[in-house]
């Protein structure tokens, strides 16, 4: 049995961390700013991990990252926030610096593995999560295991579409439930309908977040309890459409946004019975939230390490 | 290595077949007529397997139905085309009866499963086979393992929402990719075009089939040929989405609808690469016709069998 070093990359910070045979509890844990814009992050992502090295035998190396990425080979295709890093060999040099197997899957698919692994998703055969903030994105375990597809691109929930004439997405496509349910997709329907003329407590800003629409929610402000209602209207939409299509036991809601509660799972609930295409579906059917908080990407990236190297 | 007997029961009849190990041709194939909607269907099948039974040792009795259905637990909960059979214990009365293991799932799941163990998905680990006929049907092998979900309800590809401002589908929810692009669906759509005044060589009539109305743009129909342009476009969507959803390396097409060809496939590949999330899932994408024509329920019931009885 060995130690796991686990690393989650985000926009802002690279965490990383060190874990013993069977613990969950890392034994170090670091974060170090990525500057993900400038030169360099893979320099600095090393010597993050040389910090943490611990002096036991080291079995593999997980690393959570945002996509799109392939995690047959290891490479970052191209990442939004990492300029510097398209089609980039990230395990490969990974596991030649460090002398030790290098293992990559996108933060969402992490998150999904850990909330199965080690948090709300424990025992479940057949789970979706969906964590909802900037973007949406989703983890899938289908009949025990990790859904990660040809070339590692399965599992994008958030890129479905489920209406041709909805919003622009992010992605450049239309329709896709993430142009409707995101934060910024909430944030962006609130400006609309202020600068429509319908009144609220709120300013149209391009800067709104959905933490002060959730504010104002529960201020009262119609506004923004209609936009919620709204985000979770469609987010029913497309969790039916999950659940023709996996039929799982439980769905696990992470990320910010889901922090709103009763506002956007209310009529997130009514939508899903409404729009479920049999209600077989539905029966011991657990919808809960995610259990790992913020955490959910390292421990998945410490799961992954795990599962592949056992 | 015994023998397996295979069933695939159908609106009209029930087939029933005796392989030898490792054969996918049957050493005995009897057809009868089911008489779904008459009383004794049960019977039927019972005498129809007797019939065929080897003097070899059967290792298991495989079974392909139409759903809704539970595999695991081998009951079928309502079809629609045998109204006796309502919650019906079928693979325990099989069992007991033939005292030997027998396992059940539906129609769309095993044609998939024959396609992937002996068909035109063969040596594939990530796989989506669509059959488009009455209604659309799906079969998923993901991970290499076929997909049935908690309650053996997964794969209902045909019925994700696309369009929630769609036609009704036949399931009662508006929108499915079944109400755009299923045979019923297309002939719906010529109807409704001629009696709203376009001009076609067609009759508006309830019983228009979609081979007629394939007959009718072979011979250059301008309606008939915009009604499939129509339903390859929506198709094209649906694919979309599952490529974002499993990332298969083959999607295969079987049902007697996608016999039309160009007419359909032209506009759902042109739809389909617009609507992609990421070109990357298009690269080395097989898209291809199934393989074993009417005998993918039947092989899907034997590979059942086999893979459950191994």
């Amino acid at each position: 049995m060995s130690h796991t070093v686990a690393v989650d990359i985000g926009g802002t910070h690279i965490r990383v961390a060190v874990f013993e045979p069977n613990s969950i509890k890392p034994i170090v844990h670091q974060r170090t700013r990525s500057h993900a814009n400038k030169s360099g992050v893979y320099d600095r992502l090393e010597k993050a991990i040389e910090a943490v090295w611990p002096k036991e035998k080291v079995g593999a190396i997980g690393i959570a990252s945002p996509g799109p990425l392939d995690p047959h080979t290891g490479r970052i295709l191209a990442t939004p926030n990492i300029p510097e890093w398209q089609n980039f060999p990230l395990t490969p040099k990974l596991a030649h610096h460090f002398g030790v197997p290098a293992y990559l899957d996108n933060d969402a698919n992490m998150a999904g593995l850990a909330e199965w692994k080690y948090g709300a998703g424990k025992g479940h055969q057949d789970m979706v999560y969906l964590t909802i903030s900037t973007g949406i994105g989703g983890g899938v375990i289908s009949n025990g295991c990790l859904l990660q597809g040809f070339r590692g691109m399965g599992g994008e929930l958030g890129h479905i579409l489920i209406d041709p004439n909805g919003p622009l997405c992010g992605c450049g496509q239309r329709g896709h439930i993430e142009s409707f349910s995101s934060g910024p997709s909430i944030a962006r329907y609130v400006n609309e309908q202020i600068n429509a003329g319908q009144k609220s407590t709120l300013r149209a800003q391009p800067d709104l977040s959905a933490a002060q629409i959730a504010d104002a929610a529960w201020a009262g402000d119609s506004l923004a309890i209609s936009a919620f209602e709204r985000a979770g209207y469609y987010l029913g939409m497309a969790v039916a459409n999950y659940l023709a299509i996996f039929d799982p036991s439980i769905v696990i809601f992470g990320g910010g946004v889901s922090q709103v509660g009763d506002y956007l799972f209310k009529p997130f609930e009514e939508s899903l019975r409404k729009h479920t295409f049999h209600p077989h579906y539905l029966d011991d059917l657990v919808i809960t939230k995610a259990a790992l908080g913020d955490d959910a990407g390292l421990l998945g990236a410490l799961a992954l390490a795990r599962m592949k190297s056992e």
